[in-house]
C-alpha cells in the first residue's frame, strides 16, 4: 500500500503559514460526478479569520466553470518530491484527461465539501466560495478555508514557486527573526 | 559613494516572473510630500497585460490612506542581503519613523509615478491604482503595473518569503522542466 503523509487537523487561521510563502498549488475540484485538479500560482491570503484567500483562476481552464458552479475547491500544497507531477498536470487539460487517473494520484474525501483532497500533497485546505464579485471581470475567487490538514512534519517542506518560462524557485531553508520582532507583529 | 545594483527596464508584462514566486516585497510610497514604506507578503499576480498585481493593504498600515489617497505605488523586490531592513520595517510605523532615513535606504526619483523606488532592492515595479472596487471590504488594491525596472544580474536573486510568527522561508535555488511544458505554456 502506498504511503501518503499523514495529515492533522490545522488550525484554518494559520494557513498562511504554507500559502503566504507563495508556492505553486494544486487546486482539485468536484461538480456533477467529475473530479479535476489544476495548478496555480495567483493566489493571496487575504484575511486570518474568517480564514479567506483570493485565487485568479483563468476561464480558460477547465476548473473555472467546476469550481464556479459548485462554489468549492480543495488548494493542496505539493513538495519538490511532487515536481514532475505539478508540471503534468498544469499541461494537460481535465476537458481531456481524468487528471487523478493519470498521474495516480490519491483522492481522498474532504470533510466539508465535495471536492476530493490529494493525498499524496503535504496539506490540503478546503475551502468555499465566500464572494464571487471579483469573477466576472477578474476570474478571481474569494474563498474560505473552512478545514485545513496539514501533515506533521516537516514544518516547512520544500516547496515550488513558478516563474513562469518553466522555472521554478525553490523554497526550503528557513530563517528566524523572531527576537526582532514586537510581539504583537507575531502569531 | 554606495554602490546600488544596477537596473534596467523590464517589459511589465513579465514582472510575474519576480512576483509569482511569492516574495516578501516593500512597498513605497509618496502622499503630500511624505513617503513611507511598508512589508507586503499578501500579494498575487492577476494579469499579463495589462499588468494587473493585487495587494492586500491593511487599513492598519499608515501607508493604506497614503496609497489610496495617491492612487500610486512602487513594489520593490528585497533580497536576503536585506534581510534585517525588512523586518526593520516590518516592524515600526511611518507614522512615527521616516523610514528612508531610519534604514538609510536610498529614495531614487520613478518615471511614471511619484512614490519613490527603493535604490538597494534589486527590483522596483511602478504601481498606479487600476481598480478600487475592493478596498472598503477587502483593503484589496488592484494595481497596473506600468513601469518595470529590475537588476541584470543574478536573473534569480535569493528572495524572503515569509511564513508569520518571524520565520522567512529562502527561495534561490532554480529548476527547470522547460522541456516538459506545451510551447504555449511558456513564456
Amino acid at each position: 500500500m502506498r504511503k501518503l503523509p499523514k495529515k492533522r487537523d490545522f488550525p484554518v487561521s494559520q494557513v498562511r503559514r504554507y500559502l503566504e510563502p507563495g508556492p505553486i498549488v494544486l487546486v482539485s475540484s468536484h461538480h456533477e460526478g467529475a473530479t479535476n485538479i489544476m495548478t496555480l500560482g495567483w493566489h493571496t491570503i487575504l484575511e486570518f479569520s474568517p480564514s479567506l484567500v483570493g485565487l485568479m483562476i483563468s476561464s480558460g481552464n477547465h476548473s473555472h466553470e467546476m469550481i464556479r458552479a459548485s462554489g468549492e475547491c480543495v488548494i493542496n500544497l505539493p513538495t519538490t518530491a511532487m515536481t514532475d507531477t505539478v508540471v503534468g498536470i498544469g499541461n494537460t487539460t481535465g476537458a481531456q484527461v481524468d487528471k487523478f487517473s493519470r498521474f495516480d494520484l490519491t483522492a481522498q474525501e474532504a470533510n466539508e465539501v465535495d471536492a476530493p483532497m490529494i493525498g499524496e500533497c503535504h496539506a490540503s485546505f478546503e475551502c468555499r466560495l465566500h464572494d464571487a464579485a471579483m469573477v466576472e471581470k477578474y476570474n478571481f475567487f474569494i474563498f474560505e478555508v473552512v478545514k485545513a490538514h496539514v501533515a506533521s512534519s516537516p514544518k516547512h517542506p520544500e516547496t515550488l514557486h513558478y516563474t513562469g518560462d518553466g522555472a521554478f524557485m525553490v523554497a526550503g531553508k528557513v530563517i528566524s527573526r523572531r527576537s526582532l520582532f514586537r510581539p504583537e507583529m507575531l502569531g
